[in-house]
């Protein structure tokens, strides 16, 4: 029987979607108590919220270099922490909490850099620290599902992957996109890229994490469609992996009639596999002689790595805050098995700060593409 | 701000499906606490649930009647209490908290008869405390927006209306359901139905609470196909429902290829509603030229009376366990309310034991239907 | 290598939509050539429709009578005849050309009582001719394989079957269905029924066609749902079939958003089988765990019945006009054969004069059954 | 009422798939008959074929030369000439028929090269004949209702377009694709392309026709997939429309699972539209709102330029033939009136030489941009 650890927050104050999420996805198996925070600069915000979760006032902190020294001082400090904040805040609030030994679970994309990324994770293995980067939709039991299959062999070599996550909240100039849509195509917070950032990583690491294809190059074509942003709202981008697949990677905010449509079809020499996030229950399956064969999450096919996650019967849908949900299932599994002195890599599913590395790479290889006329650019290893 | 409650639970030991479901509804918007429990009659898996879940030694129980007096003697006793076992106790330890002075949660089928149902109702009433009966399907934001749409006259009177409940599991006689298919299939565990009582209701409640139509007859056809089985497994029904509308109800457990199909379809004077349970993100709405509009949760054009569930935007999906969570939501609203004296009818959003009642009425007259050889039967109001 | 056969028409005149998918469809394949027609009563269009056909003007006849007693004295008189008029005039015609000594293929509904259908195929049987009932859905490649899979007994014994044929033309009081709706809904020009003559019998057909399922026994509720319509327009059945499987089926013509949906379940003790009409270049197979196989006209798993069917290769869609284009393929063949004394009963692949009796004794027992209060009417057999 | 036609066929002969559609394509709506031909160069199988086909003995010739000399002489010789031989030998063979003054229907690709191909449209200008290559799928109904919606403007401004044709018949190296895939993959039969040639250049114009955008330039990837293969058979390009907008065409033969995939989703500044070959009865149009509607040929919707070629009702579903015989709908009108001296060119509503002309330029462009290491390459105009 595992014990409930406890954890802090810095970020998700009132009315945070992403930071609400968090919670709910942790409070869904009970794997961990949110014990201390600090979810908004703003102290009266701060307070209300800690109140409201039902934090004890002392661990409701105004900034989080105070949390992480003082919850690294307590005894009963917290097991991990949960770093919801703007992208552009990530390096140094993980760095401290790093620093001051407490284990990480950031939200993607996980920094603006990869130099800063591989800064964190030097210091997380030094300190032998786990880090979690939370690219939810690996969390589904249908991505597990398909990453076994296609490690045992089931659809042969892969040959070419299409991938893809056309949204459309950011079609119109007249501010369809809300406040969210102003801060992310504003270079000021958002960095160097927008849509690449927030969805085509999700693209990247979907595929990376189904497949274990590491990416050789690229030859992007970031585009701004909508008159007047100042970054990429739809990309298009080929691409080569190690061992000779091929593959086409498209992301988009402009897709009019596309609401979170990350969708991968993954060809092989002796089969496809085809899933898509908003029918995330399912998995089709294609053999050598063209039949497909759907399967739902929960049937007795499931791979073991893939059944342990279910938490309903098939066709009882779980949704995206169970897909995160998984990811802290396994991230707390290490976690308290670090604290027991259990723990080995074995335990490990969930997506690392290597996948959030990868992620910034992709990223920044796309980015010298485009620039440059879309050209090949190798992935920096 | 609302203050987070309290509850116990009575059934959910180890291994069981639904309560873990239910403890999970629960945890995802945080509205309560468990705090008191009696998980089994073993006594050993009942101190091994209790902490597990993190009960105090005290607040776990030996048996329900000792846990309603005692929670009711305490202060800081449970604001409500959830019930979890199976059927056929039902009746006994709703009447024990209810006369505690405890609002209730309690799983459907609600009792075996519906004179058993109708004391339950007349204490509670008597006593003014909540009862829910927890109709899992229609707390889907979808549902709450079908249910809107009709009441706004959308696609005028109401003509037919088609439901369906085929799964698949309880096809052979060689034990595909496993245990559960045992005992559901046992007369002296289960009562007089087996399928109908399990989701025939679900049909009947969830079209119920959809168009607001009352059943006025039935004819039923309950039938046993898996030889050696005693109780119904394929059940096919016509209905005549008061102001002249008729439909046809199937709910049926030797389906092969159905797992958990609730489907509904709604045709108006005015156009038609296409409801599927396991793609419950989704409302087709037809029109008089023919044209299907799909309409996904989360979408703007929702009502407020479902929109004020969404936990997350359009094709973030939400599930089986968000929807019994919209029902936990709207029940803890009212207790929380009943406390603090603010408590109005029109809060409520949940199914209440008239509708476990309606439900026994239903499966009581299309028992009587099958019987006697598939004649009209009326139901008693 | 097989005789172009040649044929004559009744009915099908300017602007008929029936007589005109006849035509095409026979001459898809080439099976015969269009050499003699009596179109309309009005000798104008007459005329107008031999000329538009290319007919040579003594064989455009003013009326069936006498272009049966022509062709039959004719040395190249017609091979067979196409009875394309409105129902309440088959009979008279079919009668004259099977008289005459002319194999007859005819449009359903055959006639307006089984009797009359009875008396056809007396006079057929003794001039050992040939006679088609158009029941256009069963000519698809999909129900043949469909057919081929049950006799083999791939998914076992069937237990129950759910068809349904949903139209919304004439959901409205307001003339929704043009001119068409309005004979349909006389009964002077279509008898005792409109809906379930018009497509409840291609329900009847499409499984009967399927499975080799013969009716015992029907519950049927015939309601008309739109105001001052005086024929049937919403049809909801039990059905009982010999054996012991059980049915629903339903056709309306009052459904909003369904256009032309005839669909079939088909569930048996091994797996299940669905098709949809709308969608009919695919077949999904259920098995027994639970996993569905989607199957394309055109695959190599067709059995040999269906694919001498297929002329395009899969996905290279096959409609409506194909699916008859079947029927005639198979019934020219005939035809050709009888004329070569080559003719065996194996050879026929086509609906037959027995499938228009069953059709007609089916509705004859719906109607009784419905206007006795929903009670079980045996099928005479 | 327009007089039936007459045309002659090269190639074709026992057993060709396609030479068979385009027979049935033109008989479907008897828009003119067959009544000469060179269906083999093997004089028994052309004989053979001209008796099945019901020709004359003199107008079944020994080669197209002497056909087109003899048809061209003769007072009733052919109208039009259908030529569907292999890709190779349709230069000289329409040279033949042009330079003799008789209208020629071609199969796609056009010619080997963009040259040739303009060497035949002068033939053409020059005497005043109609040159229509038989780009099928703009021949469906819903085809071109969508490109008269984008014409009025429905979506507004197109910014991005994402085309792609998957097919899995030649994923394997043993031979998967049989005798035309050895010919499709051989550079002596096929030219300097497969699968782009084949069906890349589908997408091309597919995507034209809806949109009416014209290409600038192309970075393409034309991979060989499958071992020991001498030409493409997997081909990912990135597109650049003049005017602005961008797109990703994508064609395979490796794609197991896909049997006849030509998808094309069409992003504009007011709405989107979704096509799927296999599915072609239906178009999906979203607008602003996020709403999908779901639009069936056949509605009452559609444009008159679309609902001219209905022949069945909506959900009677026509195919890929009658997607064939609405080309030769419009073709053949335009060569009655042009023998009637009425022609005009607003008339024409099928696929025209400069159509063949731009696909060859296409494939000229990709061929240069993937052999130079996927670069950008101009259209050249």
């Amino acid at each position: 029987m595992r014990k409930i650890l406890t954890y802090g927050m810095v970020g998700g104050g009132p009315g945070a979607l992403v930071g609400d999420a968090h919670r709910k996805a942790i409070s869904i198996d009970n794997s961990a108590r949110l014990v201390a925070g600090c979810f908004s600069r703003n102290p009266e915000k701060n307070k209300a919220q800690g109140e409201k979760l039902g934090l004890s006032a002392d661990r409701c902190y105004a900034n989080y270099k105070e949390m992480a020294e003082a919850e690294s001082a307590r005894e009963d400090g917290i097991d991990f922490v949960v770093i919801v904040t703007p992208n552009v805040t990530h390096y140094e609030i993980c760095k401290a909490f790093l620093e001051a030994g407490i284990h990480v679970s950031c939200d993607k994309p996980l920094v603006l850099e990869s130099v800063q990324a591989g800064e964190l994770k030097r210091i997380a293995d030094e300190k032998g620290l786990l880090f979690m980067v939370t690219y939810t939709y690996t969390g589904y039991v249908t991505v597990k599902y398909i990453r076994d299959l296609i490690k045992s062999g089931e659809i042969g070599d892969i040959r070419t992957v299409m991938a893809e996550y056309p949204q459309g909240w950011l079609y119109d100039e007249n501010n369809s996109g809300g406040k969210q849509g102003e801060w992310r195509c504003d270079p000021a917070q958002a960095g160097k890229v927008n849509c690449l950032g927030d969805i085509g990583t999700h693209v990247e690491n979907t595929v990376g994490t189904m497949t274990g294809l590491k990416i050789k190059r690229v030859l992007a074509k970031l585009d701004i469609v909508v008159p007047g942003r100042k970054l990429d709202d739809n990309d298009q981008i080929l691409v080569e992996y190690e061992g000779g697949a091929t593959g086409m990677n498209w992301s988009s905010q402009i897709a009019i009639g596309c609401d979170n449509g990350l969708r991968v079809r993954i060809f092989g020499s002796k089969g496809s596999i085809f899933w898509f996030q908003e029918n995330s229950e399912e998995v089709v399956i294609a053999k050598e002689d063209g039949i497909s064969h759907t399967i739902k999450r929960g049937y007795k096919v499931m791979t073991p790595g893939a059944a342990k996650y279910c938490r309903t019967p098939a066709a009882h849908a779980e949704g995206w805050l169970e897909a995160m949900a998984n990811l802290y299932d396994s991230f707390t599994e290490c976690v308290a098995a670090k604290k027991a002195g259990t723990f080995t890599m074995e335990m490990i599913d969930y997506p690392l700060i290597e996948d959030g590395i990868k992620g910034l790479k992709y990223v920044e290889a796309c980015l010298e593409s485009s620039q440059n006329g879309n050209v090949w650019v190798e992935l920096k290893v």
